[in-house]
């Protein structure tokens, strides 16, 4: 009998229970950073992240051996099975060095290619939002509640979020984006990476606007903010594919229509 | 016998315990806001926000009757007795209504005009970072752990933390004050209000800037930064008064006086 998406929720609890249990003993202690990426920005991993990392593919190769892993740290094992896992165990890795708690956990499912289960965890609160892409969840220790975005807000009224204003938009063309929407909407946050993905499944946020995210950035995250009842895209409008890029996270088709036309009023 | 500040940390706890129980289940709720400055900026004021000062304030009135109180949302009371709290139940009002859990939970207690006792209370999280301006701790439902700054960091290796760095910093000169520190640093996060001087006490953060803070708004983390072993100045170098103003929270006294040359360098 072939496997369905909702069968692995519990696998998918177990992965965020194991990663949960590498990275919160490291969480607010002093420990090793390395610099990937020297000279060309900032972007620390933490042994926490690779830690994490090792945990859950142990779990997947006892578990699952058949499935495969994209991951950040330890790269693509088996990327053309029916059955992929694509993770994240520390995204926001500067909240994390900063102490504050709204880095989260991405694992993320795909099946024949296309995202079908995925989770967004904050261990050192207790929450996993969990999502199918049809129904999503907010998993705490003291019970489940459905996930449902806020429909119906216009842009000027929006509460939205990106990761970074200054670093993550690149050349004045991508900067002109940002303020374009920026100054079209009424309260932007910052720093929250899938967090704020996440708080729009909760549908407190209505968008965030990302450009430069990698696959295992965004794509667990589809099947919790598709199954709350919002949308993920390209800037461009076209769907996610697998290879993350420029992306729109939208409470609703209206408002993620209104941001598109927003940031492409002032591309070239 | 007098009282000594520290008989009050029980009290301290019953009330961040009581405006947990009314801000709680109002937290990414729906939930009315309120706009108090309608035209001149977002300043959106909830019903928690109100019900925790009157819930607060209620504790006060039975248990210490002789305490004046001052807080957002309601005024002052006897402001001028001897011992004075000084409240503010949603730090991070635009955190709390973007459903991000960085708004905090502010209680100070000043005896002679002096800060002698205050909380940083994170109810979703269920955290009270608690300090007496000689030492501090964290106290979590896990238990209780001592709180450090972090020492001897140089301003270009520093984490640092603003509210936000678009509406906060009014007029150019503040503007270029703010810039001139962001472009000397390691790492800037936003948003984060309150909870960044908790992380400064907690040793994570190295620094915090803010352009125009209330009493109500810095009041509170005098005793927790201190305790821990930092530091809390105006930008000009002098303590923080009974009224706020611009502040710097620093985890030492000389990336204090970095931070302080750095906005000083561009300032009219």
């Amino acid at each position: 009998m072939p496997v369905a998406p909702a069968d692995l929720e519990p696998f998918i609890l177990e992965l965020n229970r194991a990663s949960g249990a590498v990275i919160l003993p490291l969480f607010r202690a002093d420990h090793g950073l390395e610099d990937k990426d020297k000279g060309a920005g900032f972007d620390p991993v933490t042994q926490a992240d690779r830690g994490a990392e090792a945990a859950i593919r142990q779990l997947i190769a006892e578990h699952h051996p058949d499935h495969g892993v994209i991951g950040e740290e330890y790269g693509e094992d088996r990327p053309d099975a029916e059955w992929v896992w694509v993770l994240d165990p520390i995204d926001g890795t500067r909240a994390f060095i900063s102490g504050l708690p709204v880095w989260t956990t991405l694992i993320g499912l795909r099946h024949h290619g296309a995202p079908v289960l995925g989770s967004i965890g904050q261990p050192y609160i207790g929450e996993v939002f969990l999502g199918t892409g049809e129904r999503a969840r907010l998993i705490t220790a003291e019970g489940e509640r459905p996930l449902q975005t806020r429909k119906g807000t216009r842009l000027s009224q929006a509460l939205i979020a990106t990761t970074d204003p200054h670093e993550c938009f690149r050349g004045e063309a991508e900067q002109a984006a940002w303020r374009s929407l920026r100054d079209s909407v009424r309260l932007a946050r910052y720093g929250c990476d899938a967090y704020a993905y996440a708080m729009v499944a909760a549908g407190k946020l209505d968008l965030v606007v990302e450009p430069g995210l990698k696959s295992w950035d965004i794509e667990a995250a589809i099947p919790v903010v598709e199954g709350a009842g919002g949308v993920v895209r390209h800037w461009d409008g076209r769907p996610i594919g697998q290879n993350g890029g420029r992306a729109v996270i939208a409470g609703d088709e209206p408002i993620l229509a209104e941001a598109i036309a927003a940031l492409a009023s002032t591309s070239p």
